[in-house]
């Protein structure tokens, strides 16, 4: 038997045990954001610390002005990797919602197999477990890890993440390693592992048009005074063009197409673009004409107005021609588009088209590229073999149409790329109440990272 | 001495009892939108009934589900004249920044000339109190009323007038008369009397565009979902073109030019346009081209976006892509501009622009058309004359950019036109603290009805 076939089956002979370790960690209220649950954030930080001393790691809680850190050092070898994982949690409300308690975590069998019930079940305890029980493995059948380690866990990823840059700016030497690994995604579905290569970025923020000084009495003045709601959606109105395309100068710089050999691996997952639209009542796909839906939310630009707000807004009606008009816009980026340009196209954009007697002002959030990870680097191809070669598909190559912060912080503070692999479904209700994480998801998880770790040590 | 002239000479021998009189009117707090005042508004009415069953009127008070209408009739003769007023005042708060006590009246001494200073000083109770007055001074020197006179208060003005529609519908053949006479607006400056001949009327309401059925993530959905608050301001960034005008089908169909006389009037007014914007923080006039401010404000129409509403309004950013966006739009009409037409077309405008997969819905209100009173009767030239026989400059034909409904009611409900003859100034403060009705307005305002009453008896 092969060191990794050990390993595999040490892993599901243990499986009980891990699934009880795992109960333990979910039983621990973490809610980051309540000030009521500190005290259970610390708790949850040091019951992960004390296990990782118990696998051959050196585990420590490092005090931040937020919730603690957990940082672990362990293992020896030419190829070192930081794993990220957060073990806060969402709040529960509405409890009423919720069919048991969401800390006591329950192995319930359902018609889709058997998952674990608990608040944190999948995001991200469950989750990050399967990292910390692959690791366990190791050191139970070879007696060491399997290579140079360094686990990195957060308690505030779910209440805005205050502490972490300061953190990893301060502590860049000891959270620096080849390549970064994060269990935070999704799976392309329950028999389709996938590692998450192309997230979008972001860049965005308040635009506020004054006109007059005052609100004033569209009877008195409608006519000959500026409006700022209509100059405001004059201008937003021009954004995009008849074909859906945004209209900023050169904001398509960086936008590159989709590589050929995966844009053929994301027509073979036959994508229901119309049945994920139909989720949502929608039926017609409303974004740059010639894209797939696929295509559109993993490796295309886009731009939405998040909220706008003007004049009267209550019940009824007042004929008031008020004085000033806002509304919050954000791009989703791709590729090598840059943030910075972009925020200042925008504000061009804006204040070039602005009549007389009209000003703007921005109150605009730091923006973010995007994140393109390096698929010709040989441990995406390795980690793409390991995942195959434990579930009944083939791994896919995804996008992800959001932004996972801290996966732009481990590229811009620690100039490392990441290997983003998870195995949460779509129907894991996290954030919601009974969010649960599949057994398999468990048990594969673990399987799945002893692989890629096989494969990259 | 001409019966007119010993009218006028009585009004002035009369002057500090009709100021007495109009400051025991003032001492009374007929605040008719504060439920505690209720009684207050019935001594007001009170009061005001028994004032003109002095003068020759059978005057009494009428019970409506709000506060109580007078009615008063007197006077014979061909001609049948309907005089309107309200005997309810705004609130007074915020109290703190009135200089006096609101209702305990007092004459003051300004740079400007002799005020009247107190809560309805000009709206509306000295304003009807010239009339009464004149009519007073008829009764005093000849033993009648000038002609055949109803007058007719209400007491819910400032608070909506509920009552006065389904009142005046009732009582349609009391208060039918061959033309009413309205005193509550203002002149074009101290020296120049003014006739409002042309009100705007108005149409609108809220539209809602929906689209997907639930809010939705703009990194997950942005690019193929629909995004209303898109569809919202690229339909009515299209409401007008390039020029300033309005595009909705058939729009300007009963929209006439000015006719030349009083656009000859007008432009000898040298109303200073840019000074009108200026006081609001404006300086460029933002209508339709060629077209000066005034008449902008007086005699087109005009679109204004009142209110907009859609997605994440608060403080900060959510990447919100909302379910729905709101806006309330309302036209200013002229002429003979419908209404109900505008309505329709308004409404299609909208419906025929929504891409797929977006609803509209309606709330509009009920729209009122334009008044245009008929210059070419007799009425006008004479109350013209009557006019600058009294003040120092020739009167004015004026427009208004706002609307006064009861001068719609008076014409839909009773077909009747109205002479509206004011003396309020800008400067007035009606609505506001320290409220004031200039003390020549009050006297040259009961010479001038003298004078018009007597034109036209």
């Amino acid at each position: 038997m092969s060191s990794l076939d050990a390993v595999l089956s040490q892993i599901d002979a243990n499986l009980d045990d891990s699934i009880d370790r795992l109960f333990d960690f979910l039983r621990i209220p973490s809610i980051s954001t309540d000030p009521a649950f500190k005290s259970h954030c610390q708790e949850a930080a040091n019951w992960l610390s004390a296990e990782l001393n118990q696998i051959g790691f050196d585990a420590r809680t490092e005090d931040t002005p937020g919730h603690p850190m957990v940082i672990a050092k362990g293992g020896e070898g030419q190829n070192h990797f930081l794993f990220y994982g957060h073990y806060d949690v969402q709040p529960v409300d509405p409890l009423s919602l919720w069919n048991s308690d969401p800390f006591d975590p329950k192995k319930e069998t359902t018609p889709q197999g058997d998952v674990i019930r608990a608040r944190g079940a999948a995001d991200d305890k469950g989750q990050l477990m399967t990292f910390v029980e692959a690791c366990r493995a190791f050191q139970q059948v070879n007696g060491q890890l399997p290579t140079k380690l360094t686990l990195f866990f957060e308690g505030e990823e779910e209440s805005g993440s205050p502490s972490l840059v300061p953190y990893m700016e301060a502590n860049r030497d000891r959270l620096s390693a080849d390549l970064a690994m994060v269990c935070d995604t999704g799976m392309w579905d329950a028999n389709t592992p996938s590692i998450s290569t192309m997230l979008r970025g972001m860049v965005g923020g308040e635009v506020t048009i004054t006109g007059p000084d005052r609100d004033l009495h569209s009877g008195m003045y409608g006519g000959p005074a500026r409006n700022p709601i209509r100059v405001l959606t004059k201008i937003l109105a021009e954004l995009h063009d008849d074909d859906g395309k945004i209209t900023l100068p050169n904001f398509y710089d960086g936008v590159d197409p989709v590589p050929a050999d995966i844009l053929k691996q994301w027509e073979s997952l036959n994508h229901d673009g119309i049945g994920f639209l139909n989720e949502v009542g929608l039926s017609v796909p409303a974004g740059e004409t010639g894209t797939s839906v696929l295509e559109q939310i993993w490796a295309r630009p886009s731009c939405d107005i998040n909220g706008i707000d003007g004049g009267y807004t209550g019940e009824g009606f007042k004929t008031v021609l008020p004085s000033e008009a806002k509304a919050k816009v954000s791009f989703r980026l791709v590729g090598r588009q840059d943030p910075i340009a972009i925020e200042e196209a925008f504000k061009t954009f804006i204040t070039s088209r602005l009549p007389e007697d009209c000003t703007a002002s921005f109150l605009l959030k730091n923006g973010s590229s995007a994140t393109v990870m390096p698929l010709e680097a040989p441990e995406f191809g390795k980690a793409h073999q390991a995942l195959s070669d434990e579930w009944p598909n083939p791994a896919v190559y995804a996008g992800c149409g959001g932004s996972i912060p801290v996966v732009g912080h481990i590229k811009e503070i620690l100039d490392m790329d990441s290997l983003l692999i998870g195995f949460g479904l779509d129907d894991d209700a996290i954030h919601s109440p009974n969010e649960k994480y599949n057994l398999s998801s468990f048990h594969k998880g673990i399987r799945s990272w002893a692989r890629v770790l096989d494969a990259l040590a």
